[in-house]
């Protein structure tokens, strides 16, 4: 056992580390020079080569948390641009907004939406928990390349990040409505898609399996028979109500707290603004986005996430079983179950020659981990709203998005790379089958629990077959058991 | 701080503790002699005044887990009162079981399902994981009960426990069964109506509030304007959303797994056994219960406990955030935020005289951890089922019923010596609103957000009123601000 | 699958349900008659044969949450006849209780230590966060009986349940007091001693299985061979190291809040009031109780839960592996790996004759789901503490209670029940053994990675031997095979 | 609301989204062409400029799990490096591997420790569950440039990626090995400095702010009063337990599995080859490791990670509540509690201007939600593990590192940019001070509980000073009350 001294020693004179500072450099990405940008508290530089503003730079040098991979998701930064745009428009119908700036607002939002300009959004999830610095930085590289595509100078507010691009709109409801629509679109984009093709291949197996008959296994233990179709069959009927589940989690996800701006009531926006913006996203994404019908929760609660990431956590309880159990009925190839053959898609050990790995279920295990994980923080988070603004928006979002696009990846990939290609073992299978003491279970209603329990525990006792054992009992002829000890009739209840 | 080695030589020597060995006694109910009882593996001595068998004392022996605390919860007992009641009926109907027995067996599940022999079921919830000594304990409680009726010897099996009352049935899909009955009994009989009173004295405090104008906080910083009213909405609607999400994981609750018997292949019944016995039970409990479409995937997961316990982890996230902002508005009595007056229920403090505290709240908030702690607990169980079974039944279904069961009484207890006693404090609310700087927003429109937030800044570094700094910087004229920032206008959107 | 309208309508009419309302008559425990008590806001009526006033009466009426099943746990009730015959001595000593006075509520606490007053504490966990109520049930009841030997009248406080028990004291250090009297005994008391019994099982089975070589499992699959008491003594391991975490946590719950009454300052205590109490707790317990030495840390925070419920953790996650390996080799009889022989407990299935289960696994990886889920509800309640109170107490000391004997219970269960009645299959193990493929590992640094591989491959294509394959490649002699490729020498590093 | 068979029917064709898609690209890093590898399931082509081999490249086509984000963090890559590089120096002083080759491998793996070779590790975390892809990528990518520094073709494995890299290891014990060597350094090098930054502002401000006393809160309401010093005080105090905590998991994560090889067995290790690895590592990192005493348990199980993890919760637990505190100790700046004056980092408010934010905190509290997820989704990870291998590890370190490099650099950023910048606002507290009521709790000892709250109720009620109330309940003289309630004595014990 190590001494507490000798890790207070090393603790006392903090050792020259190999690892870590990986960040040092990563936010210094520019080498053009650099530009003046100002905002309400002052002047700072920022590089020449980006559109960013002020305050953006601000979250930059303020939070130092994480480096470049806690960068705030991409799907966020697009629904930036798409909310943006559909704003910008409305304003526009509205009277609000010239159309010269409006129209150059929307180019430049359009090209955010299409990720374009991604390279123009430094900052990371963990800053102020209303997004506000994200929204800010949406609205200042959009100002600035708004600006350049009317001729202007960066940095000039001649396209105001606040009193154009912004206009009618708080972080407060931007921030919730992007959380929306990059969920939204992801759920729909990425997980559901997967969902459906991995229960596609499951079922599929269930049909391609439906004559196996196999042993069945309870408490792990032996038991009576069913198909190995029947088997997938669950597999996939999980995997179908898993995707029932997210579909039901999605209307409230739809719906949209843009409109609310500063604190739920409208402040600064006109009569109409958020059913326009809400059917303007709708139209340019394909999702049926409407705008929420109480903008007071919709800002200062994020319950909405909360039950998507309980749906995902079920989902993830779900494929956590299916691939446990394939790799179990995939153990061996001798010493296991054996019962499953799974594709060998690369080496699976580096001491071990020959041997080949579930990896494809370790990889989807793992998910599953990290999103019964995350829906702890996702749930953790949205109890912690305050009055009018729960301020946990970029975590939530984030781990929302990761456990998604992880869950999403995931499936298909165990789908493509294994389940589609699973064999079953028949001779194993077949071999295995007829061993069990648990055909026993079919002579209930013919000798009684009691008697029959008798010969299972001869057999176990004897190591012989039930038949021996049900026989040398004298509790029925070898032709009675081979009439009633038939698998293939203990698959599915009995004809009145 | 301690040193170790005193932690160490306590420890050395266990000490008498006062503590625990509490269950010392417990399991000794009965000082009425003792009857033997036998199963399978042999025989036993059981309480003479108790009609439980040898399956149920061998469980009483071999699981000593965390005493009568740890009971079976009662709605799952009286949910086996209710299946085995219907199982017989449909027994009999099938022609597979003799209407005698069968009468018996009715007669004495329906004592069971009416909680007349709560006594009677003594086993802990950390047990065998399909909680068959649970569904053992129930047969042989039914079974005796019923031979008492016949005028038969206790023991005797003239009514059997597994050939009679368990007919047709495997605790693998008896459990799951009695899992949904009890868990959606509860839940429409507790759970629901609870929230919806909750609901309906949110709402109610939201329309008596509706003209209270506030200021609004966000990040917990002074914000602009919002009703009590609409603040009261919110958490109305956050309630009116969790109501819903329970409704829509009840359907899957609603699907039993009985008729699947031991894998779920339905072995050892008959065809339409399955349908008959859902159907009977919806008759009996009034609730839309129908049978599983897949009975493999009914045994050998529980995601749809994992799916309501989302839906309760959600509701607790909601409750959380609305208990948290009623203690924090009525913070005070003079030193806190003082927008509300709770009711004064009871003394608050052993030590500080005249002290008043949010105690709902604080119950409301205790019960929101422990929910979403079983909601971790749930998931890990749910997750962890193999093959044809999941064996953590007993505690999911506990965990569950637990959740359910403290949302709805601390839910209604909320609502009824909280939410309905809450009184506003008019003139603090109205005090506050003035002293705002955040109702500088309003010139945003007028005056652009650069200037209005040099406003703003000067009457916060100066003390002043946002009236005084505004003139005092030239943006405006008294008569403008007046006209300006109105608060009664700053809680919607304008007109167009 | 239900259709929503079904469920809509059912929910309408609230069914007339079979459960719940179960609390309905536990509250009125009483048939004897009732008597005023009186407090600060007013008169009420309690139970005549009960010890308690007026605010436990208060707090039996604001709290029906739960029920019976949810009172506060009985080691809470014990500790605070501990803490308050410790204060109570203390205050005799500083002169500051009057001897007649202190000496009649020293016998009426231990009284309440010893358990002898559990009838009079009916209040359930979920009510004031501080505990409040409680120590005010402590406070009456103490009173009531100090009363009482005194031959006073019950209710007149001429001993004062404020003035007198909790003098020197707020409910705000006795109650977190009481959390760590509580939570370090029934460590100390039940959990420790069980799981250093079942560290001695496993370590006994290590040694008995020393000399059985059998195949390893990596990724599930069959990997190179190790001893199974190897195996064993892994298991051993993790409970010596988890009874290591469980004692590292334990130093943070021996200190004692007691001394720093409403805030944390000790206000209306004497100096040294603080270091007796905990000094005499000590004395009284066996436990090295020391006075804590920053008293608003420990009202405030209640970290120290929170780190002894993260040690329980670790050791929940521990021995959910330690059971599923135990069950998982311990499948069959027939059809699953079978290397071990688990003992037969009780008859395993309501429905399979002669089953028999690995319950004790079950009943034991269950408890670590709760104790999993605990800490996450622990966590989040721990989190949530304001200015200089956490007011989750209750629920924070009852989960944790919870897990501590569930854990101890379980081990102490799974060590009895199962691991000392495990016997090694050596049949099945030896013959596994030969089969495996991985012992092919040996032969890396006799012929390289690539060509072991070639002949792993070869062998598991073909169906036949290692040898076989490795001797029809032409990679080596028989001869040399029988020299290199021998399991014995296989479980350990060669010497130089 | 949403109506479902809107949602159907977009989901029924799977709309274009504008987000996702995102990873299309980034697999294809290069453009100079590719070069044959080729492992033991044959040849495949990778990057012409990369050093990777065939496995790494079998493992990117089969894991498109999560893009680039998800890639496995750097500081595993760092420690292979350091891992690979002791593995070599041992094997070439055990005389095992040549030195020309030896020398080679030591200059290569010493490029990867350094982070030179980042751009070579292109795998994700979410590959097979014993990181084995990556441990081949570090091995592949070492053996190609020690076959470049020989002056070799790459891929001709002259110095091989098995034999020599890997020689005498498993990525059953390297894996576990770098998941603690990089744990323990990001531990050391990048949360421990940061917590005791943090320590080190809270107690400064807590001896900054010693004499300003203030009211205390309890339940949120008012209470008696402390120093603001007190209370960060115990601010402080949380800190440095948690700094305690945190070391004392450390001596877990210290210890190496490395010479476990497959299983644990050490097989094709030579003796002491597991102490040599472990202090060369030692040594090379300035921490002390040493090789774990169980290498079963080490590489069944990481119940040190869940230790560690553990740990970190609870001190995100802490951190929770400081933030929490302070964000609403300094709420307002005229509408909330007022007493704080955090710094004025950036603007708060897209909408409101001259709104200034804790912004701090609340990426502080962000980070300590994703932190308390971890800890769930590392603790189901941690209870998988199956026989000889846990097959989670790279889920568990990478949610490890995220926790431990976040919860560092938050508090770092919350240390620099927070704490040291807060001032006190005395005006506002000493205001809120002698209006409170709880001063009344100093006339307990003098007039008794029962009077005082009288005197404190009415006061309350009528909105009049404490001292007038008391006063016109004859209670005491003007002269008494000014003599016994002062805030200055009721901030510690009296003397005796």
């Amino acid at each position: 056992m190590l001494q507490a001294h000798m890790v207070a020693r090393v603790l006392a004179s903090r050792p020259q580390l190999l690892v870590s500072g990986a960040a040092a450099g990563w936010r210094h990405l520019s080498s053009a020079g650099v530009r003046v940008e100002k905002d309400t508290m002052g002047s700072l530089e920022v590089p020449a080569d980006k559109y960013w503003g002020a305050q953006t730079q601000r979250s930059l040098q303020n939070f130092k948390i994480g480096g470049p991979r806690e960068r705030m998701p991409e799907p966020v930064v697009r629904a930036f641009g798409v909310l943006k745009r559909a704003a910008a428009k409305v304003n526009m119908a509205q009277g609000v907004l010239e159309p010269k700036i409006g129209n150059a607002v929307v180019q430049a939002a359009t090209e955010v939406a299409e990720g374009k300009l991604d390279d123009h959004f430094p900052l990371v999830i963990w800053q102020t928990g209303s997004g506000t610095q994200s929204n800010m930085n949406a609205n200042e590289v959009i100002a600035n390349r708004a600006i350049e595509i009317l001729g202007g100078k960066l940095g000039s507010k001649m396209v105001h990040p606040n009193d154009h691009v912004n206009k009618g709109q708080s972080s407060n409801d931007t921030f919730p409505s992007v959380m929306h629509i990059a969920g939204a679109s992801e759920v729909v984009g990425t997980l559901l898609p997967s969902l459906k093709e991995l229960h596609g291949s499951l079922a599929a197996k269930s049909d391609e399996f439906a004559d196996i008959i196999k042993i069945g296994r309870t408490h792990t233990q032996d038991a009576t028979p069913l198909t190995l179709g029947q088997e997938f069959g669950g597999y996939a009927q999980q995997v179908a109500y898993g995707i029932e589940r997210v579909e039901r989690a999605l209307p409230a996800l739809l719906r949209l707290a843009q409109g609310g701006t500063a604190v739920g009531t409208g402040l600064n926006t006109k009569k109409g603004y958020d059913v326009a913006v809400a059917r303007q996203v709708a139209a340019d994404t394909g999702l049926p986005f409407v705008t929420a019908p109480n903008k007071f929760e919709a800002l200062a609660a994020h319950d909405s996430l909360v039950e998507m990431s309980g749906a995902l956590n079920t989902v993830a309880v779900s494929l956590m079983k299916v691939a446990n159990d394939i790799r179990f009925l995939g153990s061996g190839p001798r010493c296991g179950l054996g019962e499953l053959q799974l594709p060998e898609n690369e080496p699976g050990s580096s001491i071990m020659p020959g041997k080949v790995n579930p990896t494809q279920c370790e990889a989807l295990t793992m998910v599953a981990c990290q999103v019964m994980g995350n829906n702890t923080g996702i749930s953790v988070a949205g109890s912690n709203g305050h009055f009018e603004l729960n301020v946990f928006k970029p975590m939530m979002v984030a781990a929302l998005l990761q456990s998604v696009r992880l869950l999403g990846d995931a499936a298909a990939s165990f789908s493509r790379n294994c389940v589609v290609g699973i064999q079953a073992n028949r001779k194993r299978i077949d071999q295995l089958l007829h061993e069990s003491l648990m055909l026993v279970t079919a002579l209930n209603n013919k000798i009684g629990y009691d008697n029959a329990a008798a010969a299972a525990k001869k057999a176990h006792k004897e190591g012989t077959t039930l038949k021996q054992a049900a026989m040398g009992l004298g509790l029925l002829t070898s032709e009675e058991f081979d009439a009633w000890v038939r698998p293939e009739t203990m698959i599915s209840p009995k004809d009145g």
